[in-house]
């Protein structure tokens, strides 16, 4: 299996809400692959964000690059064919916020999207034991989701080592996204654990200069 | 008791969530009173919508109406205290979604905003029995919340009429807002019904012009 | 609004589930008018019964008579089009299983059956202040439902009157239903109170003759 | 029916847990009549406090007085078995808590306990119209349960005085109990809108002189 | 350990719930071992079926065989007696729908019944790691439960290899269960991989021959 | 790492409510190292005890010793920070009880506490393989918490060794903690399995002489 190209997913919770198309069109003009979509329900996670119709509007708005929805949501089956109809191209979930993970992978897949699962910074990885055939992401947290102001934690890094090597075993392609405190001073650190799919917030939008910041962390990707 | 003025009170529900400051300021400009901000949760209501971080960027944008925060969602406290933050000036609730509705009015007044409670179509108004002290809005539903395609529920007009009996009698300055299936055509009895204050949001926001659309239904209220 | 004919629908959770459809056939050739089919989920009532697979083994049976769904189960939507489907002519909830009252009762219509609520001894009848022009029968509990061993409530004698005059009020035919304790000595009462569906378990299906059972309670009718 | 005795009744919520017997032995010689037991389980309020183990070892050391058991818990059925085996006299809860209110009074009373319903600040009294020939007791809430610092609400004065309508409408010996804010200074207005039974906490367990403060309560109701 | 004789135990959810004994005993009469009982609650899984009075009813028809009932609601203590009681011989429930496995386990065997876990296609097999002791079945699921017309996971195989492995290692005569898509055409493999213990559906019930699908199972075992 | 001085942690459960402070005190006089403080909330176990008020009237009674406060709760994270208000000195909790087990850990630390993790007995360890770091102690449980009148698991020897493991490879200062049915009897070989930090309720408080039980274990455990 050859490595996959390196991805970078702006999410865009940390872009302008007023001016939405306009901030999310100006990360993928500099340079951005793949829009990062974080979607909270005030359950899951102590904050409520942005739902479909605002993904609706951002591809009635022209955004056609991929858009990458995790869903901070419990439960999660109902909200997918939501997302699907919206326009999500691959939406992942916490395998804690659903009783039949194997039936949820299974219902993206058939409402046309890509599916991930994503690890909080405490969960086990043993939730790929037996559904490794169904995955197309694994999103390691190096921060807890749903909370502000937090830093990436070191110890993400063996985990997506970890994570790495079950990836490679499978023989599959999967992709290995970090979400957390990535930043073009750990970016290199990280990709060389094993991630291949970067998702920054703050980083890129509170940049002066997206093309810039995006450029310097592809630089450190190397 | 002077009867107080009508407002209008555009749903950005049904604005371009990729433009968003842009529209709600259109909105504003072509003469709407308020900007009603409807949060859905995916619990209480089968949707997800937008949250205090959509509601910052908004004030950022510059928009200085007084924004009337619709809460859909269940529980309710833990959320106040972050739309406050955000910018509401009003903060309306379900009674059938707090377990302290006296406790939630309450901690809307200490976090700076004005205090609603909205009732379902079914929703019967012996929850206002003993708040009206502590209330600035009361908002019938005339569509059930949350679902889509619905018209006016013509049950609603009596409804109205009840509550505006309940609000003359307090001899209190409360607004009775009224939210869903609005138009042009209908606000006239509405208002004859005792609404003061008017939510519309494809009415407005998918009308070609906003501006003859208010205009309309202001001529209409008389 | 002329009085509608009296139904007697006996309660198949008394019935032999292991000649389920014999044993309802019996109950209607002997002079039943209707099915009444309690479902309880384990959540709303602490028990768990009978599903919509069972209702569709017995319309595949050849049972064609009305069936009458009594969900004690909560949440409610999810099942409605499943009964639905299965068979149901008429499905009833309880007002407190359901945040979306109005919206429930339009589902069942929409899916193709008539609509009840129902009330458990101690709810007051104030769920129906608005919702009389959607209902198709109003059912009070005179006991409490999913806990065995109890006696018809003297205070709903009160309740029907009531409910009795609200129904004649809206100048609808709308079914008033009664279930818990039913027998041919009370059932006289009973009908005097205003009720005219009866719904009868072990009085009719623990009888050594249905018929009898059954003609003795129309006697008592009247 | 003769007016009932008026009772006082300590809320042991204030006393000291490091020496409760002692506190509770104090405030009954210092002539209080009850004890008053609040019970949070951080779920139907955000405070947690004592359970059933905490009275029986009152019952242990000697308390004799009727304990007097208010659940601020949800679900209820569960635990009320606990508190009557415990040694609890009287058991109320919030009718919002309990799905089968009907059914969790008859569980107190075949328990052996003497049965109530809570009404929050803002629960209206409907709950009360078909369950008045099942209450021992009624509790009008003058301050929001499980949350601190909060004083009698002045409108509380005018759901006593509705409550005391029903309670002499109905002929039966209903005690009618207040709790929130209660002090020598207001306690006479309130037993004037009707109350006959007073929980008071500080204004008791942080007075210096138990009895002084008893003997003011007693005086001021007259 | 000697290995235990296969059992084959068709699940009556694919039977005439008109005929629930008549169809039950017929399945027996073929030479299937044991009856295999599906309770779904509509919350653990989207589906509502049967309970223990219709479990009743089977051992009063005069069912003798071993009932194996699988648990899949959530949560699980409260119905385990009335299962108990109604004549289950084993109960099996899913980890994710028990807080305390332990505890259920013990309540299980202090009904008087044998104890299973279930093992959604998802779920890691580590919840076996200390409950081997008081286990006397392991099921794996070979498709989703509660969510029909699904075929048997290839991956299950693997899993079962897996189950078999801890089993024999613990030297506990456990038996292991395989439920979903099982057939007369993949029985073989299925055995091959360690199951002992099979649950077919509509294989048989759907079969013109009920006799000739379990022997054909049976020889396809070997 | 040098092996830590060994603990005992008398569980104040087993302790007179009614006299407190004296029979805690005692207890810590007889030689008791720390305070096992054992908070249930009827959710995540059957049973309700104690609070943060209780704690703080230990503190202000002159407890001065740790006190270790072992959540039976669900959630967590809103009772946190009145526990360390309260005086608590470390926190423990269920993985099961918190969906963010790495942001409930730092929240216990950011009050102020220490933090621990909880194992039920079915409760695997893989919950412990990315939080070593943020661990200041892991409580095995030897019985079903919340459940009363069980012995001491015999299995929970082996899963104290395999902690004992975990802890040892980290190379850090992490307390192994045993609660349930530890007793001077058995608690030698409790230590030699790698426990440091023994809870015991009924087999201290329930004892003629504190001191001369406390002395048998310390004795035992060598």
């Amino acid at each position: 299996m050859p490595k996959q190209a390196p991805v970078i997913a702006p999410s865009i919770l940390a872009a302008d809400f007023a001016r939405l198309g306009e901030d999310t069109a100006a990360s993928l003009a500099a340079g951005a692959d793949w829009v990062h979509f974080d979607v909270m329900d005030n359950h899951y996670v102590p904050n409520l964000t942005i739902g479909p119709m605002v993904l609706q509007s951002l591809r009635k708005y022209g955004v056609t690059a991929p858009v990458d929805v995790h869903l901070m949501v419990k439960p999660v089956d109902r909200i997918v064919p939501d997302f699907a109809r919206a326009g999500a191209s691959l939406i992942s979930f916490h395998p804690e916020a659903s009783e039949h993970i194997d039936r949820t992978l299974g219902l993206i897949k058939e409402s046309g999207c890509q599916a991930g699962l994503v690890f909080n910074p405490a969960t086990p990885l043993d939730y790929l034991d037996y559904v490794m055939d169904k995955l197309d992401l694994i999103l390691i947290m190096s921060v807890n989701p749903g909370f502000g102001g937090q830093k990436f934690t070191p110890g993400a890094l063996e985990k997506l080592r970890q994570a790495r090597a079950r990836i490679d075993a499978s023989g599959r392609a999967i992709r290995l996204e970090v979400d957390g405190g990535v930043t073009a001073e750990n970016i290199g650190a990280i990709a060389a654990a094993g991630a291949d799919t970067f998702v920054a917030g703050s980083a890129i939008f509170h940049a002066k200069d997206y093309r810039a910041e995006i450029a310097a962390m592809r630089k450190a990707i190397g």
